[in-house]
């Protein structure tokens, strides 16, 4: 038997005495958790000097460096965030409809752990700690794959971690870490119906096309982000202008940001080199269509294939449009139905463009930015689906539940 | 190209004007689809007899001769099933959430239409109608795949679905059928991530595997159902006995019927040969454990594979347990999560069959014959899902329906 199977096969038979834990219990179970990884982060920042030193051996880049890198910053960071999971409301039990039918039967549609939850992620040896979090506060048992370059620091955490468990009532075996290396165990994973209820990749690209091709078991897509942001004729200058440099430059590498802005052709003649000479300020590099390229100057034509591209990075596509629908028409060909923004003055422009686009968060003049569940007020993140299926946008804990009508009769039969 | 994929994109295409429609546009629809139903049912009897010829020339048994076999009085009840789902609420612009932000952004979590659903089943025709009324009315673009069997029948329906259509705001190309009858037209469905955004398949158990074994694209697993009804040791005799009996013999056939009759040994001693006795009397064959067996008699033992068996027929398995417990690892080991029912008098029991069972419907005295949209009177029934993701058990118009969380600002960037 293969170590995923198995291990799934331990959780999984772990899962249902996690369902039934109390909220208390499984606070404390978080609490003890976040102690015990402070008072042995020595070996953690240990095991991560490991990985850190066989990534500087492979010539990994500085910044995927930084991400891995742990340290006691970090850890009370990490453990700092499973406190906040301790105060964040238990969904398990809650009642989310409750109906009498005229038999008398009466239905209550309630919140239940959805079992065993796999994860799928890369770098960050946060997410080890974070997913685990997350996973116990909803009554799921985890089965995580980590990237290999962190394999050290997710042993050596997942033992802490284990150790603290022992000492609750939550079952270890509720956390399991993948630590074979090969590519092969994601794909195991992948195919274990019956096992795992979901997966979740949380990565790059290639990772999701992976997961999404490969799987049987039901999967939850997330973070894929080509963003647009649409400044229409009405937009307020200066608030389009913000609105479009926040998008594009308070954090570009990740899924949220703006890759690609659309510009109504009146206000781009009157203001659109100014937020092209502002962007191009902070270090961005400007591809455009056409017309923007003759209007903004020394921009880089954007080929076909850069207007679907999530460049995650100081890089951003311009086109002018010379009308809404064109700008919508655009989104819809090139979007990733992930957060997409209208600029404008025109109540109208606004509510077609909320209506029509097709995405998991719309905006009216705001930063795409905020499409992030401690952002949305969730207090915790899963991930950002963007698929139409069980969760959309950013997922807070309901987001790793699924129900259960529970139905008390009177000896009701069928007629 | 495919015929699956041009239409599959012909659909996608007007996915979006269909969700933009009012619910009177699209109940205008629906009157006028059940009108010409029954305007034109000559045509359809007449395309129904050369399937039904065809089935008859290739052996087709009786029972599924008559599921295929469509009359007056049929066609009648199928257009009066669209008239009631003119009568549901129409799910889409619900608003689910709302949250204000400390930075002053309004968030407003929306119901929208998923976009394109595919639909894959085999012989009954009426699902053709039912499963387009459905999505319409949930604003969504359907494909369907019926079984070749009814393919004479499904073309004519569809025929006169689209010449309807043509004399409304409903885009004709909402609804396609996929008449190519090679089985490649289903794995071709099933790889269409990008157009398909999900995919439900209704009809036995070896077409949901096959769906789930190939499909990419998301899939709503629905309606495998192994049931369980235990009778605990102070079940009232009398309720057990009726809600046994109604759960097996009310309708064999149906996923929510019983397959597996556990008894606690104390009510068995007592009860369980009458029950038995009552079962047989209706035709009902009984495959027992030892114990079982012995206490009933003429009962065939059950073996490892029958405990696993959706017989959808005359036949029950039948299994003697000591306590709870045991009950609840049989149906951990051989249930299906659709629905499970417990007969006791017992309170904590109840309370813990009712926690412990991890179940799309679990049961305190009634028959689990109740897990039907109809019967929970959400007024329609697309399927009863098994999985735990999106939609578990009975699902209305809510489950053919995803989220969009609609943000408005007025110039709020992230700090």
């Amino acid at each position: 038997m293969t170590e995923v199977r198995q291990k799934a096969m331990l959780a999984k038979e772990a899962a249902p005495l996690l369902a039934k834990l109390t909220t208390e219990q499984k606070n404390e179970a978080l609490r003890l958790m976040a102690e015990t990884l402070v008072e042995r982060q020595d070996e953690i920042i240990a095991a991560n000097k490991e990985d850190l030193q066989r990534g500087e051996a492979n010539g990994m880049t500085r910044s995927l460096l930084d991400r891995l890198t742990l340290t006691p910053e970090r850890i009370a960071g990490i453990a700092e965030g499973l406190m906040q999971i301790v105060e964040l409301p238990d969904p398990i039990g809650d009642e989310l409809e409750r109906f009498d039918r005229p038999n008398g039967l009466r239905v209550h549609k309630v919140r239940v752990p959805i079992g065993l939850i796999g994860i799928i992620y890369e770098a960050r040896p946060n997410v080890t700690v974070d997913a685990a979090g997350l996973c116990l506060k909803s009554g799921n048992a985890v089965l995580l794959r980590g990237g290999s370059d962190a394999l050290s620091s997710n042993r050596a955490v997942v033992s802490v971690l284990h150790d603290a468990l022992a000492r609750t009532d939550v079952p270890r075996d509720a956390l399991q870490l993948v630590t074979s290396p090969d590519r092969a165990s994601v794909d195991d994973m992948l195919k274990l119906n019956g096992l795992i209820d979901v997966v979740i990749p949380r990565g790059g690209r290639s990772l999701i096309q992976r997961v999404v091709a490969n799987a049987t078991v039901p999967v939850i897509e997330t973070g894929a982000g080509v963003c647009h942001t649409y400044l229409d004729e009405t937009a307020l200058p200066d608030m389009a202008s913000d609105i479009a440099f926040n998008a594009k430059v308070q954090r570009p590498s990740v899924c949220n940001s703006m890759e690609t802005l659309l510009v109504n052709r009146v206000f781009a003649e009157s203001h659109l080199r100014t937020i092209a000479e502002r962007l191009r300020g902070a270090g961005v590099e400007l591809r455009g269509c056409t017309d923007s390229c003759r209007l903004i100057g020394d921009a880089i034509p954007a080929t076909e294939e850069d207007w679907g591209t999530e460049y995650n990075d100081y890089i951003l596509n311009v086109k002018i449009v010379d009308r809404l629908d064109e700008a919508l028409t655009h989104i819809r060909t090139y979007g990733t139905m992930h957060s997409e923004c209208i600029v404008t003055e025109n109540e109208g422009n606004a509510q077609r463009f909320l209506l029509e686009v097709d995405a998991a968060a719309v905006y009216h003049n705001a930063s795409t930015r905020f499409t992030d569940g401690f952002e949305f007020g969730f207090g915790a993140e899963i991930g950002i689906s963007t698929q139409k299926l069980h969760a959309r946008g950013p997922m807070g804990l309901p987001a790793l539940t699924s129900t259960k009508y529970v139905v008390y009769g009177s000896g009701q039969i069928r007629g």
